[in-house]
């Protein structure tokens, strides 16, 4: 695509909205910015491990955002930081602002008499806001957005199109919700009743705190009773399953096609990969890390990290694998009657040689 | 979320709607629902295994729905059961029914001049219906749904917003579709051809029964000559993927990121976690229970329980597992090899002794 | 559902269309097509290995097209074709074309005054086009379409309802995306910072190329800095997953529920099962075919099959494979420590021996 165009900057401001201290020289005009292999002799970028310092040498950007420990292999201006990832995230936001349209609700949106609507919150055509529905200052809201009845939306929330959210919920201030995501569909839950099953009302709702992040086409259900409970700064990627009354712990990231049953408790600060599949009514302890595709079958009552992903292989290594796999309880058994063989051929030995 | 208002009802009433046999004051008045843990005393509960009976003795819950064996272990009311989640189910959706809005087809909704749209049924605004589609009695369909050509909706439907449903497809009386699901896509399927692939059109539709519940942005794809089939009853959780040709036997349930590929049937009454994957062209005989996770890549002749979850562990250990994993069929050889070797030492050993 | 009518067409006509040569009256008429257990006198239908040619005596198909190999086995009219599927599948776009509705913008779309929408593309009601997006001739944009600013579509791409694509996102002609797709999404890229994250602003964009088709609700998330890159002809199934940053080399196909993560670069001509997740960072050379449900986790450097896939057992078999699986590391260790006794054993019986 064609890359919005960016002012250009000095290093000098840069600095300060990197929080990073300058090496080099302030008035350096920094015209773009690009991945290390790619940055011209204009261009800003960053250098962090566990990549190979090698690049430093390599590299033609101009300047970089960097660790003091590397600033010695750089031979351009430079950026001192302890995270330089995240000061290059601060430069790009600040060069980059999300520019939000004018505040209002445009013709073709479908907002409920007794809605409250705050005049600082844009709401698109093709929206529709349901009665008691409050959006608070600064929210935006694109073409396709369904607020149910009674949802709140916290300020500064952006809903791109298509998001869903169904009665009742309540989302905190400032968390952004990507395109056709759904917040607070009924939980997968059925009594089992002779050959058929009865639906079990959901009457919880979904509480989602402050800050946080819910990738395209996630879903997250509403509890049964109590709330289903996102805490404040998760990020969460796309096509996620939260199953009804999970919770999960403040500044916990979540990475895409990850499922979690019902009922289980997530702690903060844990980073899970994608795909992976958690158990219902479990815990995971804070600060657990877990690598994708993993099973978690049981409560993590420590932090640390877990995996349970299987690599795969060419395919005829793999069968041979498989099979062998397949035969462990049979070669367990094998081999535990030859250690009973050779014991007692050992002893039988030793009885002979004792003769 | 702010807890919907529920009427307070007495005991004997709900013991009429829970279809159990009141166990106390049936004057006794129900004020509210919660769970076990946080029921206080003017609050209905209920007690099911397998969870541990400890909680009988503790919780305040005024009155619970449980089994005539566990009756002795609390001192409340109680409606004796044999299956007091099922009864509790009915008791919710007494106490929180769905309230549907008024019928009619709202302005901003876009409804072809063809299309058969019973009064009865309330069509939102942002809704398309398209020529030739038929929508019953009591059907209620949310601001952003989509019927294509020829569609037909049974009696008392209820499409949450963004529900997408293509050509041709019928839908049985008293579905449930929740928000963003897509029902009778094109299926995958693509003819080979040189360096590059031919599309194969999809002709075929999709039919659902009655009764079926279909979860948040799940999929549903058409078949290439017949049709997608999905029985009477069945439930189906967010984000499932269902291939072209599928077969599902009724009320069978498939939870969450469950993906069937192509023209597999499952049987009836099959519970199926989720993440599961099956191959194409396979069949599952009724009654199979399959664990989450699990892949499917043959039939499945007899009903019982399948697994193929293999768990999460701290990732040190788990990386010897799989080093070992990896190894097994060397190490498989090694072990056949020192069988033979052994063997031949045990007989010259004989052969020795019998000297 | 009803089948939609096709017109009758002589076989003679068909073998053109099917680019296949005909054995038998080429005055024929073909009333429908079948598959070849359901086919009768008047249908048409083929035959392809893998397929039991068992069923070429059995089916009461008028005519089929299959390969001259395969010819001899059956009584009916025949068409003869290298790629008998591809063939059947020319025939039935030939029967059953696309009919693309009336162009024009409908009234109830939202079109910017500055977008570019050419007069021969179809704009449903319930649509909206953004500032600067640029739409060609025959686009057909369905109900619930969202394009972003500066959006551009190539020529005779169909949208399928509620499909969004994100500002600055490039399709190029001839491609379709299925109902409630997400296109251009942020990637999940956040810098830890502390205790929280800094959100990484995604100035980078989707670059779609030609004939490629898009499943429900998939999902493929914009660049960083650079684009994500979506070769010609490739074919991407239902609620897939592609990280930022990805690259898919033409005409691969990736089925349903797979996940690739950032960064990582898919060959052409690779072949992916459904459910497959691909760590981040990787190389896949071209013409891989991998198996479903494998976890991809390094390059893989030669075209080849992969697998990773571990099949479900009854629970019972299962659990104690996966307990016999725990243990590999003690039972390796016990192993090798049952090598080195039994060598020393050896050893000290061969000195024996000779003494």
């Amino acid at each position: 695509m064609s890359r919005p165009a960016a002012p250009s900057l000095s290093l000098g401001e840069l600095a300060q909205v990197a929080k990073a201290q300058l090496r080099g020289d302030g008035r350096f005009l920094v015209k773009g910015v690009a991945p290390l292999e790619e940055a011209g002799p204009q261009d800003l970028s960053f250098y962090q491990p566990p990549r190979s310092p090698q690049i430093l040498r390599e590299t033609r950007a101009g300047a970089l955002i960097l660790r003091e420990q590397e600033v010695g292999l750089y031979g351009g201006h430079a950026l001192i930081s302890s995270n330089p990832y995240a000061s290059f995230a601060r430069v790009l936001q600040h060069l980059y602002p999300v520019t939000r349209p004018v505040p209002g609700v445009e013709a073709g949106a479908w907002v409920a008499s007794d809605a409250r609507v705050h005049p600082g919150a844009c709401i698109e055509a093709g929206v529709r806001v349901a009665a008691g529905a409050i959006v608070e200052d600064g929210c935006w809201l694109e073409t396709g957005v369904v607020l149910g009845a009674g949802v709140r939306l916290g300020a500064g929330c952006h809903l791109f199109p298509g998001v869903k959210i169904y009665a009742g919920c309540e989302i905190g201030p400032d968390c952004t919700i990507h395109a056709n995501a759904v917040i607070g569909a009924d939980g997968f839950g059925f009594a089992p009743d002779g050959d058929a099953y009865v639906k079990i009302p959901h009457i919880g709702g979904v509480r989602i705190g402050r800050g946080v992040e819910i990738g395209a086409n996630s879903c997250i259900d509403r509890g049964v009773m109590a709330d289903t409970v996102i805490g404040d700064g998760v990020k969460i990627d796309n096509l996620v399953q939260i199953g009804h009354n999970v919770t999960v712990g403040e500044h916990t990231v979540i990475a895409g096609q990850t499922g979690v049953s019902g009922s289980t408790t997530i702690g903060a600060h844990c980073r899970i990969g994608g795909q992976v599949g958690f158990a219902g009514h479990i815990r995971i302890a804070d600060g657990c890390i877990i690598a994708g595709q993993s099973a978690i079958t049981h409560d993590l009552r420590t932090p640390g990290v877990y995996s349970g992903v299987l690599p795969a292989r060419p395919v005829r290594r793999w069968r041979r694998l498989v099979a062998r796999f397949d035969a462990l309880e049979e070669f367990a058994q094998r081999f535990k009657q030859w250690e009973k063989t050779a014991a007692a051929r050992a002893s039988a030995h030793r009885e002979e040689s004792d003769d």
